[in-house]
């Protein structure tokens, strides 16, 4: 009998799931539409008997352990709380209900965190003790390992870097509050600084002939490649908040390494050169050349099953 | 046989070293001139000549490891790095030198992680597993604690929460940078922010009788306490710089709490309780409520040797 976790992947819209063994090889994987269930019971049956049915077509196969990244997710708790895109409201007991159904270990956490282990445990941090994962898509999500371990805090939920503040009164951020860093640094907040750059600059620029609700940040660096002025300055000006937030959390923790992915890592070396110089620039001394900034090492289209089984994977190591 | 530590805590100027025993009690004490030894092998040997003589004095004390703060501290190496304010120069592998003249554990680490573990193991952090310190004196140092360790990251130079730039562009810091936490939440940042305030406000003020130089975060705290317009306005505005970095850290580690401590934190209420609003006003709304803002546990004028034995016995009870 060959080992595998199931790693399970909670969107907003969907929800991925697949059989991984401990090389992270996807064995088998399939889907269900999340919106499809407005009452958590029902979702719980649809989910556990997927699980099932992919188990029954590998009969060769033994289910060591479940791990599922979600949104608003608590570690500690293995809770989802007061998800803004989930249908299921207040604090939902997600482990709890999940291993009454498939009774195996159940581990949850939040998509940054998770895709911190698949780093850790698939990708390219796997013999790296302190590092940050960083989530570029339409906020920032971070994860945050030190000394082996992802950090939850006393609360469950730390790791926030993209509600750090970066700009005191800069812009405003869909948490209430102004200047967080995911308001520069994401694809969103890059559509965002070229809106700005319009505004600012007389350049001609293939992207004013694109309606502000139309422009996404791989139109823009589609744009850059061309070498299209406002883009390229709007890169810019993204590497150089990247950077900041980059030089800040290496202050706190001193890393081995920062790895950037989601949307807006796609841009590549168009974002990856100037980030390296702008945090070579700014970085405090002492840490000067200690920290690599890198692409994830997980192939971005599976990454999230890859996390969700990576952290089912590293829970069963640990007991 | 009582088992004790020895403290150390190595200062550009003095050099105090005590026993400690294991409920946090300085058995004795004594001091030398860290000046006097501009070459280190003879500080070494004066410094293992003073431990030697205070073990003399109490024939019924074991002596079981040696912790030793300092400023520039690798815990990691065990070295003294570079250290602006002490004479000697490069890389100074000080808990080997040491343990050449006495043969227990030795270990080294920065003052403020010092604080952090003497918090822990003597102050108020004794049953909190996430916190970070900050000293508040002439720079901001911090320790910073998660999941019962002290972060010391890939480089051992963690915890650096006093360079991470809060006001970009902000004010000049002896980092060679601008705009770093530690160049308004210290003692030095209360004494810039009033000298700021001058030039802005009319209203009169005692402040405007001191000539700069001799202007201190005291003079200035005794002055809020009598409602000095300008050193009222200064408190608040240091103190809404110190909830903003506090802010920050909690969407990075989430810690159950805060502890301030050194010369500025001396101002009491008069800082603590508008850091609190500031901090309720500004946090992340998922960690509101979360985190305690308070003074430190530990006596002020033997907090470096009781943090330095801290770690002592924080590093016996891990072997």
């Amino acid at each position: 009998m060959k080992e595998v976790v199931a790693g399970i992947d909670i969107g907003g819209t969907n929800t991925v799931f697949g059989l991984v063994d401990n090389a992270g090889n996807i064995l088998c994987e399939n889907r269900l539409k999340t919106t499809d269930y407005p009452k958590i019971n029902n979702y719980i049956s649809a989910l556990s008997a997927g699980i099932n049915n992919l188990m029954q077509g590998h009969t060769d196969l033994k289910l060591k352990a479940i791990g599922i990244g979600a949104p608003n997710a608590n570690y500690l708790k293995g809770t989802i709380e007061l998800a803004p895109n989930l249908a299921w409201k207040g604090i939902v007991p997600l482990t709890d209900l999940m291993k009454k159904k498939i009774d195996v270990p159940v581990v949850l956490t939040n998509d940054a965190n998770a895709a911190a282990i698949g780093e850790m445990v698939f990708g390219g941090a796997k013999n790296m003790k302190d590092f940050i994962v960083l989530t570029l898509g339409t906020g920032l999500g971070s994860g945050i390992v030190i000394n082996g371990d992802v950090v939850y805090g006393h609360t469950g939920f730390a790791g926030e870097l993209g509600h750090t503040i970066v700009i005191p009164e800069g812009r405003d951020c869909g948490c209430g509050r102004q200047g967080c860093f995911e308001t520069y640094a994401s694809a969103t907040g890059l559509v965002r600084t070229v809106l700005y750059m319009l505004s600012e600059m007389r350049e001609e620029s293939s992207l004013r002939d694109i309606p502000a609700s139309e422009l996404t940040s791989k139109k823009i660096v589609e744009a850059a490649a061309l070498k299209d002025p406002v883009a390229v300055e709007a890169l810019d000006y993204t590497a150089k908040i990247l950077a900041f937030g980059i030089v800040n959390a290496v202050s706190f923790s001193s890393p081995e390494a920062i790895f950037l992915f989601g949307g807006l890592a796609q841009a590549g070396e168009l974002l990856f050169a100037p980030t390296r110089e702008y945090v070579d620039q700014n970085i405090q001394s002492i840490f000067k050349g200690t920290v690599k900034i890198l692409a994830s090492g997980v192939p971005e289209n599976n990454a999230a099953v890859l996390g969700a089984a990576a952290l089912a994977w590293n829970e069963l190591k640990k007991s």
